[in-house]
């Protein structure tokens, strides 16, 4: 029987001031997928581990199963599968969780297909995953869970997907607090006008954040990670988010902000040992008020979704 | 006695969609200043040239020697200076000539004093010159001109300025119609709030542009030279706008655009024979209309001021 293991990596979208367009891939946490052929016909979803029985089960509302339909409509194929999500991160907490279930699903039965389709091509069909997770195809999760590293997506009519170099020094501490935001009442709390003054101070820091990772420039990084639009509506909802980024930038971090839509956080620091340090720090910080959290440490993953084995 | 001659060149502001962020500096046209210093004890605006008789000959009024009283003020000096100015490019045309004036005049009587500021500490008291110029004290003319090469201004509060790589390749075509727009009316028609869609498309753009410039990447910068909030309000001010893209991309420009407020059109290409063909179809189309067109050829100038000669 054709079987495949494939790993797709959790992500930081937005990246500050990035909102909607730039976003990057971590080591870890991530999702797994399990995926075999056989002759049922059927696109089933057989066993979920991780998920605390909250995702659903049905194969056309859960984003494993719905993507690998839009695949063989797509290409035009009807054959059975058998699917196996092994949820290794967590959801609900703004560290793209449906976009690597849906990238380590396309990636996955394309592997199975024999890659008929490029990394690339497999991309709006992950955009149609993240339009049944929370009703926008938007690419900032899907693209670097997919391709790997730190993403452009400079257009998105048509979609200019442009992979940008980074300095190798970047770890990230990412910090998921225990608290549920979902994505689509975060991004309903979004105002649909911005006053110039504040998109162009937006731009600005965009124009930096991409001048410091492709000329290396750490401290232009720090300095361009600055979001006047957007954070300072969702940070309401993020329990210390204010003396959070007071603890991290004291502590040696380049940078600050909120990962995807929430409630996870990220720090932007030039070395393993400072996110380390920042991780342990904001953890103690939310312990002290009552709050659980889980800490990620890890390089920007240059290489995104990872075949873990294939037996064809 | 002891005298200076300075030469300050013309800018392309704004840059696509890099509104009041991004600037370059040309090799031509631009400004030139003559100073000498006296005992009078007074700034004296002694000649202009090149100005049609249109620039104020008060010299708290005119920009060139108004500088000179703002960096007098900043050093607590007291010093008698006699001011030349030669306007050797167009004014209300959308390539800085306010700004070019502003730095000759700074430069020079930096030098006259022996330098004790850098570049970098004129450009406030250069932009306070365009506060006197248009009413907005924006850097994007005048630091390029300052600092030469292609800028981002990443900030205004507190300023940041940074110097970005491009590809030696880049030729610029600049096209100035003799028509009238005066920047202060050019903002004026400016929205103050701005759809969000329309300010992620914006700052898509902009790292597009960034990365494309700072990794030499032509066809990126050539897809991300589109600006969806300034250029369709300002374009209708401007002849034939959409008629001259279509003959600048027909003829393999990278991209086009409004320079400053315009009306200066300018158009990047990736060598200087594509520049000049363009500058001359554009030239002969607006001829065709019975509007007569300045044009001018330039890489990206990255010496910026000159002081042509120094007596001290």
């Amino acid at each position: 029987m054709q079987s495949v293991s494939v790993f797709a990596p959790a992500t930081v979208a937005n990246v500050g001031c990035g909102y909607d367009v730039l976003g990057f891939a971590l080591e870890k946490p991530g999702d797994r997928v399990i995926m075999h052929l056989n002759n049922s016909g059927q696109i089933t979803l057989d066993r979920i581990e991780g998920d605390q029985g909250l995702l659903p089960k049905d194969p056309e509302k859960n984003i494993v199963t719905a993507v690998i339909k839009y695949y063989f409509d797509k290409l035009n194929i009807r054959q059975g599968v058998s699917v196996e999500l092994y949820k290794e991160m967590p959801f609900g907490s703004g560290l793209g969780s449906s976009s690597a279930s849906a990238v380590a699903g396309l990636v996955a039965i394309n592997e199975l297909m024999g890659n008929p389709l490029t990394r690339e091509q497999l991309l709006p069909l992950a955009m149609e995953g993240e339009r049944l997770a929370c009703g926008n195809a938007h690419a900032d999760n899907v693209a670097p869970s997919l391709l790997g590293g730190l993403v452009l997506i400079r257009s998105y009519d048509p979609l200019d997907v442009v992979r940008l170099p980074y300095p190798d020094s970047l770890h990230v501490a990412v910090l998921y607090p225990h608290v549920e935001i979902p994505t689509l009442e975060a991004r309903k709390i979004l105002k649909t006008n911005v006053p110039i003054t504040d998109a162009i101070k937006q731009w600005g820091n965009v124009g930096g954040l991409v001048a410091g990772f492709c000329t290396g420039d750490e401290q232009l990084i720090g300095r361009s990670l600055q979001d006047y639009i957007i954070e300072p509506v969702r940070a309401m909802l993020i329990p210390d988010f204010y003396q959070m980024r007071t603890i991290a930038m004291k502590n040696n971090a380049l940078g600050f902000g909120i990962s995807g839509s929430g409630p996870s956080v990220f720090t932007l620091c030039n070395n393993p040992d400072t996110a380390s340090r920042i991780i342990e720090l904001l953890k103690n910080h939310l312990a002290k008020e009552g709050i659980d959290s889980t800490g990620y440490i890890s390089a920007i993953n240059n290489q995104g979704p990872v075949i873990q084995q294939s037996n064809k």
